[in-house]
């Protein structure tokens, strides 16, 4: 077994403390990573608090981790040792369903979350606030020299979450994109949406993102709250994407599409929307889900950053800072992403 | 002016009763159409109760017309004297704006509908339950002589409005389709998804339309009150059109979507749908809209009906009796249409 050292949550809405735990042993298609950098996604949050209603304690969290190859199974050639390694949200998946042939992997009904999940012998997941981490190689993901390796931990969640709609949707040259909620996954959005060439036009209900978002490169910015600049983007975006996880009403939004225009939701808020059939047929419009992304588009995803120099706006924090830095982005006081230093463990 | 018979509803939720009135001079670029045959739509029914909120009476409906040219305005070149002529939900729009330049007529701000509307000059428009009507040439179409032709006005609204989502979401070959609902609009998305080569199901509610739907070439049927049937019918859409107008719960529908499966709704049921993030985000799901097509996709769907011979299953009616197919429809005691021989007048 692989002793390993990390951070855990012992119950529901406790604060996270140090954990030693024992890690699977590396089996042949397996590799050993050393964690350098993990970072600090909502749905830990949700997790740790239990919010969604299926943790399993002691967690865990963490499922943006980046580091290095500490050692691999005798049947692994993607990698050898001192390979960088990113690990995004999930670790394993059956390889057989219409899921795993398709590059879906996120939704096999027999795949391994990163943690807060029971792996193949019916053994808890651990996620990346640790120091080391054993995965199938297949969800292992190179990663670019060229980087800043902390801000490349935030691209294997928020980043897959925000680029997977923008190609699916085909958004590019030529598209008005509006990004409503200018946080970890919400700046991500800008930066790609602006890779891809859209004009990008950021939406929030707090005026002091505006200066933020321009910053970040948006073209516009369009506070919610104000009812006339609400009515002036009345019917001009091509694409919505919504990043916002909490409760919100996304009506007042769907009026700014335009005709054929696409809403897509990648923020989990709780409560059902409530939308009205009138909003989408007239105009033809259309409503949207996206969950991370597979595993060769998570590659494409990695490999597109590095083309592209696209890393995410991030606080590093020492292990220790950790609950914290959960208080702070619960307030929404984070540019844009916590990433934990594995070094400080 | 053009003296036209009719039949009207002179207050909400009064019976229809004939009706004399008249009808614009034939301007030079309209044609004056002597109507044969006009389809009876949910929305008439709506529109005369004042369902939706704003009637306007002395209210004559109908907008699935089919007819014969009597005369045409000087500018005049796409119709001549005795062709067949076909009038849907508008009769006018801007042509100006952008839903009008790319082909969405029916979604322009100025645009003038059928009936129930003011035209231009601010006097109401009356719709084809009546024996003539005057509109610009732009909103007439050919029909095929061909076809049955009092089986061709549904076409008008109940066709084109499940043609443009199907042509617009690519549906065809490979494509396993359900249709909800078999009523005038379901009935025709059947004969749409077969043409287009799609494997049909029907979802009903009611296990008497099981035969109905296979006599329609329906490749399955699938009744949504059986448990048993709907969880074997988990994850097997690529795409679902629900035609259902009264309020229904469509969460159980979306779980028999596929990954990127797409939800498309056609109905204008009163309250608004709640729909779970989740239930989009996982399967990167799609819900959406379509309300009927602009001029040149009605055009494009009445050559399709010519070419595959595909018209509406009617129950042709005289107009005497059309307070009771009123009352039969709402039961949904109708296969599928209700079409008034406008030669009963």
């Amino acid at each position: 077994m692989v002793q390993t050292k990390g951070y855990a949550a012992q119950n529901a809405n406790e604060k996270l403390t140090p954990w030693n735990f024992e890690r699977q042993e590396v089996r042949e298609k397996d590799v050993l990573i050393e964690i350098l950098y993990c970072g600090v996604c909502h749905s830990d949050l949700h997790c740790i608090t239990n919010h969604w209603g299926e943790s399993i304690f002691p967690l865990v969290p963490g499922h943006e981790i980046v580091g290095r190859v500490l050692s691999t199974g005798n049947l692994v050639t993607k990698f050898k040792v001192g390979d960088l390694a990113g690990v995004g949200t999930g670790i394993d998946s059956c390889r057989e369903c219409e899921e795993c042939k398709s590059g879906h992997e996120q939704f096999c009904i027999d795949g391994v979350q990163t943690y807060n999940n029971l792996d193949k012998k019916g053994n808890p997941t651990y996620g990346g606030y640790s120091d080391k981490i054993v995965v199938d190689a297949d969800f292992a993901f190179h990663i670019s020299e060229k980087l800043d390796l902390a801000a490349v931990a935030p691209l294997l969640c928020a980043g897959i979450t925000t680029y997977s709609p923008l190609k699916k949707w085909k958004v590019g040259k030529g598209h008005k994109l509006a990004v409503v909620g200018l946080g970890g996954l919400g700046h991500m959005a800008v930066k790609f949406g602006k890779a891809l060439g859209a004009e990008v036009t950021v939406i929030s209900t707090s005026p002091s993102k505006e200066e933020a978002a321009k910053e970040l490169g948006t073209d516009h910015f369009l506070l919610s709250k104000d009812e006339e600049q609400m009515k002036s983007a009345f019917h001009t975006f091509d694409f919505i994407l919504d990043t916002v996880a909490q409760d919100h009403d996304i009506n007042p939004y769907l009026g700014l599409l335009r005709t054929d225009g696409v809403y897509i939701n990648v923020g989990l808020p709780p409560k059902p929307w409530e939308v009205s059939s009138f909003s989408l047929v007239v105009g033809n419009k259309t409503m949207t889900g996206s969950g991370v992304g597979g595993l060769k588009e998570v590659q494409e995803m990695l490999d597109f950053c590095a083309e592209n120099n696209i890393v995410s706006d991030i606080e590093l924090i020492d292990i220790k800072n950790v609950n914290e830095a959960f208080e702070r982005m619960e307030r929404g006081d984070v540019r844009y992403r916590f990433v934990i230093d594995m070094s400080t463990l």
